[in-house]
């Protein structure tokens, strides 16, 4: 048994254990053990929680406004919900049991957990619940909830649907209209704002047979069993969760009705689900040898990322998954830059999804470019459904002053946009995919490089462009000129646009100039932006600088150090006013991101110089800093610094090392961009792997606590196993079939003419 | 007898007289009854008086830096320092004596008081002060002191040098050399940062022989005088007070020692000053019929706005002109807009001062347009003796958080420049001093178009230049582009560069041009500045936008209403989190101000609308506010709103209705643009003065209180006397020689060809 954290163990890198029950983790705890399948996040709450304990299924595609002014993702009624009296005494999970342990059983998806206690009658009774959110038919959860006396007893069981769920903002469903039928009892009701229907239908099976009295009031509907158990017989009760709203169908109800109808036993529908899951470790497993810690955190990030992510159809990876609804259930540029490279090098397809959702968003980020002034697509800073901008204009709190705070997330933060041009470009120098390219991709890119071009401004005597009022990724510094990041992704964008129009095919070209009207004058504009576009370069010391004037600003290191100026804990820390604003001290990587993303456009001094100078300027407040700086680190041999970083990043979540409230709001739960960056640190961190004009390239490194790794990667259509020991790293090609795939490894290029290549280290 | 206010006098519209001593008014009334030259500002305290009752001399061209942060005008030792003590006991002004008058004599420029009082053992005393700052010998302030005792008694007079005088940010003069020598006794001292030295020497006369006994301690010097009185036969002691700088002259303590050698008697030395005084209001003042408090209270402001005002050298107007050390003693935008008219069209040399000051800055706007990324001129927004900038980053605090706000007074407020150049073109109108124009003024508006020219960003898309992240006159609104009135103020401008390279003499603009080398693509790009500038035209309401975004912003009529928001009184309204900065509510005049400055640039309905749009929104939290309010008013016959602005401006110090501290910052003293602001209500406001190619307009308006008023307006070298009754205006010639002046009165232009014209109402 390997400690991972206070009574949180693994025995094989496979499970995650927790040997105590808390109830002040109930938020954290429930987050981390949840389940999910990309369609849903059931949390890892216990069947008899319910909205104090945080209970809530987070469902994609419902987004609703109820509060007037955060729109996010609707929680479901609650069907699940079941509640043990023994011998009338209430038993159930809670800190004065005799025996607890929960478990996360990563490897099958699987969240369980079993509770032992004594009634005041001495009676022992022991629970035991295990739930799944099925990956092979997404809509519905499953639970087995076993239960054994150690006496003869009376037994109550109250089972069915609470609809009284933990909320963050308001209560988005309404107009509950409940239901019985033969496949199963159920609710319809509707959202607030767009009154979309969501129905929730349960299935419900007892082992043993019991007298039932239905019960149904407002917030809830469901029936009580009664029974007798039998010393040291397990009583199991299974129960099935199906929901569909009517984004997903046109008839919900029925729809959830028919799935019940056909549902197979619990066994069946678990073996289906696992089988599914055997798959996805196939891709996406990262293999530690020798440190079933890293191992355990590594596969606790990847199976989080796997079920953020919608598959079943093209919707956003929420910033928090589907594990609350903080961060309304909406994308961030997280999405693209920290969660797609997994899919990207794994299983492209997903990629692809990730990117057609951004596609199917682009008249959103149109009408925001349009309704700020700009032209083309000015993608939203927060995404929802539509692509149209979900950042409110206020959402920190001044605490100081209990005043709300402008800031500028929603029309500051340009590099959104470039860096979906990015992952574009990204995806098709790895796929190789024309076909999306010529669909949907080009047209992104151009009416990416459009919005640019409106943004950007001409310094006539300094005969530059210049991109002003902007906000990097270091969200502290907000109105910044030439943010180094934003500049650099912007040229990438105009020059990836104006190689589009000089390659594609003129027929591909002209049916998108028909929809979009490319001008001759842009296509000059974007030429003039990419010879004149003010690019920060390195200065005599090997520093670009963050933004105009950041070497003007109150040096404070370590960072940390600017936090004795807080005068309350919780005081939001950047713009307009904040303890950093006047300061070097940035919130997460910034610059250092540039280099994680362009691995081959500095000298890797220029690199060093820069890690080195930023790293002590950084505070690492936000879940996405860590992990570019092991990457970055890692690229530049800074190996042991790579591996502390980490082992940051891999442990936020599972330790919760992070805030859960900033300037007021609520920001806990999964960090899923952080999940997804847990497999760059190995992969593109440690590995080195990047690819250059779809060549693959590699360099692997390897931290003194581990004795080898290795990974999958797919490049141009071929997956390859990468195995990395201390001596060697040997690249295994998936299929035995002839190719031609040359790499470039340590520098050097290499064909993969056999099966097999080995490479000493 | 007029009552002003409470206890508030006036008999003839030439002095303002107080009848109740409050000691709590000691800030506000020490500036109201201050004297002064241009020079140096004496406080309008008592005799008696030390720092504690806000006693100080501010002296010109004595800038320094005591605190590190403020820099500021030093205030010098006080030479005029006597104390009373009749039978033993302490007699001067107090709230318990049994009468007291204190008096600006407008007319004689005199500051004077008179208290009677009885002390324990029934001895009456009355004791009467009088000052005055010599216009005649700037360096000199007088005063004669004369009491009297109902009975003899034992007097002991403490007379002396107090060198602990108020001064707001840290004591400036250090190194106290005091000396005495048969011209007088006197202290040198040296400036904290510049080390200039300081000269103070005093004279003392008593008309009566005494016992003299010297005394000296760190904080002064003086001597204690001994003698008996007879009951009811006055004595006097007359002192003088010379003061000279190291930036005067070479030697500041042989120089006062040689002025106070040189001084005549009091009655001598009063005599040349009131008639220099004399001259002064044969210039400048403005009679109104029939309403003497309109009358004492235009005087009042006409008083201080000529002793703000250094006419010994080329030094700046201050805010608070010399009434205390607020805004530094320094020249802001007021300086030219507020100050400068009154000048210009009664006595131009003045206004030519006034400019001269500024080309002496250029090098310093030059420092801070480099320093901040810029070329040409960017002038201070705070300018001292150099013009570097004066503003600090941080000034105002957020006083529910205890910490600084950055307020970007000093980098974002840019229509400082233009705004400049906007005077001298107006000097250059208004004179034809050409010489002026060759020798300084030309550079200047060459240097704020370079300047403007490398400030403005062109939007290629929109194929338009703009100014971004402005600050426009309204201070509220921080962090804007395209405000409407620096847009104008910047065409204006360039439209004057290429005027004048037009129309100069090659040789003026070959020597100016070898100077700062005026490039031909420069031309060319003001030019094409000058055709695609983009000027915010009025809307399909004919209303112009303040800024982009302002129509976005919250609407809250009248905007008085946003104060209701405060959680504390004394908090900034301003950038970037105060109340009003999501909201429509303004400072002061902006747009507005666009229409003082420009009456001929639009049709009276634009202006109308315009007026009727921003003037509810408009908080006018500046003293610069009404004013504005009160001319375009007046311009569109809004003539009895005019009069309400007019009241409401000229009453501003009178009756002290301005907040003496923002946001923790002391802002209290006399407001010198709101003084200047007053000549301008009445002429260019009712009378209707402005000029257009070097012609006089006018179009006298009467507010219904005032049977008639009357002033000298100047114009191409000749001073008309306009008189305006209900039925006519005159206008009479100063010189009977014969000129070929034309006026365009009421639209219709007028040939003055003899001394009187009278054209009907």
């Amino acid at each position: 048994m390997y400690e991972i954290g206070k009574d949180l163990y693994t025995e094989t890198g496979w499970e995650v254990l927790k040997r105590s029950y808390e109830a002040a983790q109930a938020i954290t705890e429930g987050s981390n053990f949840m389940i999910g399948n990309g369609f849903m996040g059931y949390r890892g709450t216990f069947a008899q929680d319910g909205k104090d304990e945080y209970a809530a299924c987070i469902v994609t595609d419902t987004w609703d406004k109820a509060d007037g002014k955060w729109e996010e993702l609707s929680t479901v009624p609650n069907a699940l919900f079941t509640e043990l009296t023994v011998n009338g005494e209430r038993f159930g999970v809670s800190e004065q049991a005799e025996d607890f342990e929960r478990k996360l059983d990563l490897k099958n998806a699987l969240t369980a957990s079993t509770v032992t206690g004594q009634l005041s009658d001495g009676t022992t009774v022991t629970l035991s619940e295990e739930k799944f959110a099925s990956y092979h038919k997404k809509h519905t959860v499953f639970m087995s909830y076993t239960f054994t006396t150690s006496k003869d007893a009376e037994i109550e069981l109250k089972t069915g649907i609470d609809f009284d769920v933990w909320s963050i903002n308001g209560d988005h469903l309404q107009n509950h209209k409940p239901f019985t039928h033969p496949d199963g009892s159920g609710v319809s009701c509707t959202t607030v704002s767009y009154e979309d229907e969501v129905t929730v239908v349960e299935t419900c099976k007892l082992s043993v047979s019991a007298d039932e009295k239905p019960y149904q009031f407002t917030d809830g509907m469901g029936r009580t069993l009664t029974f007798k158990t039998e010393a040291g017989k397990p009583v199991t009760l299974v129960k099935s969760m199906t929901i569909y709203s009517g984004n997903d169908v046109n008839y919900p109800k029925d729809e959830a009705l028919l799935e019940a109808r056909k549902l197979g036993s619990y066994d069946e529908e678990k073996t289906a689900h696992e089988k599914e899951w055997s798959r996805l470790w196939s891709m996406y497993d990262v293999i530690i040898q020798n440190q079933v810690i890293d191992q355990v955190a590594l596969r606790f990030n990847i199976y989080h990322a796997i079920i953020a992510t919608p598959v079943h159809k093209s919707l956003p990876i929420g910033a928090r998954g589907l594990s609350c609804q903080a961060y309304q259930g909406a994308a961030f540029w997280d999405q693209e830059i920290y969660n797609m490279p997994m899919y990207l090098y794994s299983n492209p397809e997903i990629a692809r999804n990730i990117l057609t959702y951004r596609y199917h968003t682009l008249d959103g980020a149109r009408r925001k470019a349009k309704r700020l002034g700009y032209d083309g697509a000015y993608y939203a800073w927060i995404s929802g459904k539509t692509g149209d901008e979900l950042c409110p204009d206020f959402f920190f709190k001044d605490v100081l002053s209990g005043r709300d705070i402008r800031n500028h997330f929603n029309d500051w933060q340009i590099h959104i946009s470039p860096d979906i041009a990015y992952a574009v470009k990204k995806y098709h120098d790895v796929t190789g995919d024309d076909a999306f390219m010529h669909e949907y991709g080009a047209e992104m890119i151009f009416e990416i490089a459009r919005f640019l071009s409106s943004h950007a401004v001409y310094k006539p005597l300094k005969k530059q462009y210049e991109f002003m009022r902007v906000q990097g990724p270091d969200e502290y510094h907000e109105n910044v000129d030439n943010n180094a990041f934003t500049n650099y992704q912007a040229h990438f964008t105009l020059k990836a646009a104006l190689d589009l129009l000089a390659n594609l095919d003129q027929d591909v070209i002209a049916r998108i100039s028909d929809k979009i009207n490319i001008k001759a004058e842009e296509q000059e504009l974007w030429q003039d932006m990419i010879d004149s576009l003010y690019i920060p370069e390195p200065d005599e010391n090997g520093i670009i600088e963050q933004f105009d004037g950041y070497h003007a600003l109150e040096t404070i290191i370590p960072a940390k150090k600017v936090t004795e100026r807080l005068i309350r804990e919780d005081e939001y820390y950047g713009y307009p006013n904040g303890v950093t604003v006047f300061t070097q001290c940035i919130k997460q990587a910034d610059l250092i991101q540039l280099f994680v993303l362009h691995p081959q456009l500095f000298d890797r001094s220029i690199v060093e110089q820069n890690y080195d100078f930023y790293e002590p300027r950084t505070l690492h407040f936000s879940s996405l800093s860590p992990s570019s700086y092991a990457i970055v680190a890692a690229q530049i041999d800074k190996v042991e610094e790579a591996y502390k970083n980490f082992r940051k990043s891999v442990m936020i979540d599972l330790l919760n090392t992070n805030e859960a409230v900033s300037g007021g709001t609520f920001i806990g739960g999964i960090h899923t961009a952080a999940n997804g960056a847990s497999w760059q640190m190995v992969v593109n961190g440690f590995g080195g792997v990047s690819t250059s004009n779809g060549k693959l390239h590699l360099s692997p490194g390897l931290p003194e606590a581990w004795s080898g790794y290795a990974f999958n990667v797919q490049i141009q259509g071929e997956t390859v196993h990468v195995n990395v020991t201390k001596e060697q790293v040997s690249l295994t090609k998936a299929t035995d079939s002839p190719s031609e795939l040359t790499v470039n490894i340590y520098g050097r290029d290499k064909s993969l003419s056999e099966k097999t290549t080995v490479i000493n280290r």
